[in-house]
């Protein structure tokens, strides 16, 4: 529900601050290094961060993926080492950020939303990725210790791809190209929901079916805050004119702006699609309502009629003439009960309701 | 429903790896030539991709029709021999793309869907369909085993119309331009069935009713998703500026352009009228409702209060003293029965319910 | 209903074939010239095309007004005399164009919808109108053999206002202006409807007035896909920088598309306007369906407890001992009923159901 | 209702003939003359329009108020005298015109429209008004005979404000400014009606209350309609680079563009607020049969079974013992109905319907 | 719900006279002093502003911040002392602006609205802050007794963040940073409210929750308003090319930017997800209404045909033969009875209503 996080927190401190913004960690913050070209490779787990910025290899591409932004000081330290500007390392602390690209000549920032959907808790997951592409380094920033960039690292560990034959930039196009790819496979979870609740909406419609309708309208507006502001970037960054970037990193990020438009586009059509599905649902109420009313109404507009007849001959006149004569319960009593029920009957017949 | 085809089985692989997404195929892929020059005519059927390429002669027009993008190697092979990016490739073997052009200075790369009502099923078709335009050839890559292009090929076989004098980017328009005359056909088809919904709804609207509405809506959205595109598309296409198009064929495709514009306009209008359709649906239930709910009302109305007095009358008080009278009965009894029933009446008459 | 017209016959053709795709029609096609200059006036009605396309005379403004696009082999003939792309050709006997403007160098081409309400079938009608702009002479070409321009025919004849002493370019520009000053009259014969409608809606709506709103939007949707694109045409043809344009003229030009804005002003604000009267049908609905439901539930409550007392005292309960006893039955009674009658209508009044 | 003035009047005529269309008028033409300097002021009612316009003296600004747009002759001579274009008159006298400004090198040419809120008859009056800038003079044209100038005239007379050091630009400004804040006075007395109409809707909203809603609702698309090209209008009156424009007055005129904008946000937030009113109301009367419901639920569950109770003991066995028994009526019969009544308390309290 | 504040009382005046608009103040205006450079630092509370004009220091940054715009005369006498344009003075003063940035070469003129949640009166307050950005000083305008700047004032006065080493121009962004941070507060306050009112909606809704949601609607279009204008003068002033602003000052006012969109995004996603609400409601309701009526329909169609039965036999006919025999009654009727009853309730059974 929330889209602002705790931004207040920040009020009382001067823009220059760094705080951590976000949902609070516990774990320390490490820091994993993985160095390779095309011949070379090297693994390192919790390295100390200040050691390895010291020399960061000319010839090697260097991907610090560091885990945990509370970590405040380590930011700091990291932003110290490499010159980073300090409103730079605010929205890396800052986990409210909005998919967004900046170009500081001597590197470019990148921040977006990585998304999950935590199928145990029913619920989508969404974390803060930065990144900072310098000379012949990546560094990258997450806000929790899960990630989609496993298949990377198994690319660059076994050497598949074209991963080895680029640089920094092409891991930082694969490592968007990931959360790119996921933001698909959460669409197909919903596609699947969809289309799961649209058959429950045709059989057998309840209260339950709306709210999961309700539910499934505000995880997309959740989406559309994440994914949109994920194209602009996307094209500002590709269109920029940094020396970081080599012309063929350009050409798979436009393949990724792709990507991403389809992403959208999917998005829009479910969206058009569950404001369908809840029309659908209001006028099965309405339905409903008809068809309880209309048998009400049968019963009460046949019976109500009869019982009047059988008042009529419940009167207590000493003087009614009929009552007295055997011939008349049998026949005319009935003559009259099933003649009226006939014509109701058939007026409602005419009129389409039986 | 599903707007995403399994895009996730691609999650594990590197960026540039080929994989077919898409619907799976079972039969072998097939590959048509077509050679034609002024003068000149040749066809061949199945006929060997890496033999053919070979040897692209420059003074014919050459269109290689590729059935069965699954063939993962045969479009790899095609690749490597024409010197293909391997973005490209991707994007032919993977089925989910939207329409775009994209200008690779060696051949020019399209990609669209083709679309076709299965009257049989019931059910709207799409399929991918990829053009490579290159210097005296052009491919085509197709998802399925069926398309809309026999007009074409006849005309090549007939030598009619102006095929035959231009080369293959003329031939590229003439195919797109069916692709765009079957999005006609398609909304003819949704036009008469609205007629026919239309029809139904002003005289018997059922439930049933609803949910056709519902499938054009979803159909609409559909749609939607698979002409906007095209749009953008075939207007970067009329404005570049490659060599590989003749100006006289990029007039053919302004005017590809108006008709897709035609076609869009239509589709929302359309959907206007789909909406429209279901207000008229909506209200005519409550309408429904409104007079059922009438009919117990005048039932009720008028019955309720004629029970109460025949109650009255059946109450079992030994000093009524009416009850003795004999005039009481067929008089006094039915008077009042009659002017109550008359004063209903006339107030049912005034609020305009009878 | 049908937005797209019957636009698949043409599917099984090569572009290049001229096919006539409209409302077939029985008449011959008839060419009605008018040659005239500042002193000079020459009307010939039913002319042969060819011949009068030989020599077209250059110091006097010529137009040939060619009614039934259906006769192919005419169009085609002039074409051939005028030189005119065959797209151009193909425009004219297509009546599905959309508004547009295209600049050919040597000739002009427009095409645009003429419409008028024709108050007999109560049904708006559609028509298509192109004309070619050349040096010295317009053309004309009209789907039906009816038209909006017996005006500016008067006003030739007549020596009237401005038009003798400009060119072809002004007539092209007077003949458009009546077309858009017929839309106004259009939209004027549905100001009048929707004032009787929202009349009609406020004293005494039913089901009747729905489909009336219905039917009025529809048209609105024709409507505004008919003149939307005339903007975006007027604005192109105003700015073009053809020499057959006079500056004269495009200063008129701007003024008729100014005309067309204030028309789709017009059509805007009417659509809200249609969107609140379906508005207002529909909680005049929901509003009777209450005044209903009070009158029922008012008849109910009052009455319904009142038999279940009358159902007391009618029981055969031998020891009843109130029954024996002569004052109960007008006192007693009567107090009980009259009493609760009082409460609940005084509970009534209380929640303003009176 | 209307949105187009009998526009249709004017379809007979060729463009370039002069005919007022808008509400007759009996009153002859006036016509007011003001000349002002830094030092000298003239006011003349009812001069003759030709006599005063031979020699605008060049020294002074000259401001000449024409009352009556029906007086065509009126509005041809002051064209002719002036150099005015016929397009420019036809504007002036065609009352539906659309606010627009036109730089006709020699003049500059405004239309816009005047409104106010007549309290008497409750209803919004709008009148179109033209200005034409020239050399040292302004025209202003009104349709009717009222206006919202009495502000700037006083100025004039009274040599207030900065209005005396300007020239005829300025004063242009002065009028237009002086016509947007009466929109902001409208805005504000429907600021007011719906501060009245909200607390109606909250305490007990009717029919009548809807038909009000609807009423502001209209009115708001006749606001939009008149104010929103005003805001292009003086865009482009702004950066235009007419030498009759001084810079100062430029920034002036920006200031009124900044209350244009605001006038315009104003309105829409007013228009979302009417749209929350109506779902309001619409929510309320679902809410009020809700409740309607409830009580004849209440009524019916409880008393239906009852009267069903003494049914059984009004039946007319002779072998049904109980009713022999002395002790049944007062104790069995009341225990039956106690409890019956007290389950379906309990049962509706359960549901939160008491 | 006022949306334009007294915007009339103007209406009688010149334009260049100042007037104040807004909420009267019965306290006197005063002014604030804070002049400090890297090293010095002066604080001066209720200083004589002319006085301190006189001079102003060009080593330091100043700091004017005068609370209170009713005072015209004290606002005049700045416009005076430091040559602002007296349509600046004139925006000061009316407190009705839209945010706008204007550039007056001499000076930067900014106007924006502050807000907070008043959580006493539970009442959103809005206040305008006009920036007069000179060489060396900066002027700020409040209109009422409360700000957001405490902190900003903390830091200068404690000498922390950045603050101190720039100049003025990174005080006025200091200062609208404040101001967005505060919107991000309201937000989240929003953001609480809704979480509240979900659970409610979904738990017990009443009228009660439809007026909370009605209020926020109201509250988001205020916020909208409010906001919204921000984001384009923001735009404005960062590419604004004054020598007024440091390039630093720019980049964090880039950041300011971002800030600006991130609310208005959660603005947005918030508005959706209020409409989304107010779909369940009356989905709820309609619910609601369903199971009413399904409760009164069981009740009904039970127990009428049933009362019917009764009816019969407690019709007073001599001849009825069956009520004179012993095992009738408690037989007979009972399976009568329990049949009927059984029948429906399996009927009801099937229909899902149980």
């Amino acid at each position: 529900m929330k889209m602002i996080k705790e931004h207040s927190k920040k009020k009382g401190l001067p823009p220059g601050t760094l705080l951590h913004i976000g949902n609070a960690q516990q774990e320390k913050a490490t820091v994993v290094l993985m160095e390779y070209s095309q011949n070379t490779f090297l693994e390192k787990q919790e390295c100390h961060i200040q050691d390895v910025l010291k020399t960061i290899p000319q010839d090697t591409a260097t991907w610090y993926n560091i885990e945990g932004i509370h970590d405040v000081e380590l930011v700091e330290a990291v932003g110290r080492e490499l010159g980073l500007h300090h409103l730079t390392l605010e929205d890396i602390v800052h986990s409210g950020q909005r998919a967004k690209f900046e170009d500081y000549d001597n590197y470019l920032f990148l921040v977006m939303k990585m998304l999950r959907y935590n199928t145990e808790k029913h619920q989508l997951q969404s974390q803060q990725i930065s990144f900072v592409l310098g000379k012949g380094y990546l560094l990258t920033f997450q806000e929790d210790n899960w990630d989609v960039f496993e298949i990377v690292r198994e690319r660059i560990r076994k050497k598949q791809g074209h991963i080895k034959q680029h640089g920094c930039d092409y891991l930082a196009y694969a490592l968007i190209d990931a959360v790119v790819d996921h933001y698909f496979e959460i669409l197909e979870y919903f596609g699947d929901t969809m289309e799961d609740l649209e058959k429950e909406l045709l059989s057998h419609p309840t209260q339950q079916t709306l709210n999961k309708i309700h539910i499934i309208k505000r995880d997309f507006v959740l989406l559309r805050k994440t994914i949109w502001p994920l194209r602009e970037m996307l094209n500002q960054l590709q269109s920029d004119d940094s020396e970081l970037l080599a012309s063929e990193t350009r050409l798979h990020l436009r393949d990724a702006l792709d990507h991403t438009i389809q992403v959208i586009d999917a998005l829009e059509s479910n969206r058009d699609l569950v404001s369908g599905m809840l029309e659908i649902y209001l006028s099965s109420v309405s339905n409903k309502m008809n068809s309880i009313m209309k048998v009400l109404t049968l019963i009460a507009t046949i019976f109500i009629p009869l019982t009047f007849v059988t008042g009529i001959f419940g009167m207590n006149f000493k003087t009614m003439p009929k009552l007295q004569t055997g011939w008349m319960y049998p026949w005319g009593f009935w003559i009259i009960i099933v003649t009226l029920t006939t014509c109701m009957m058939a007026y409602f017949k005419k009129r389409n309701w039986l």
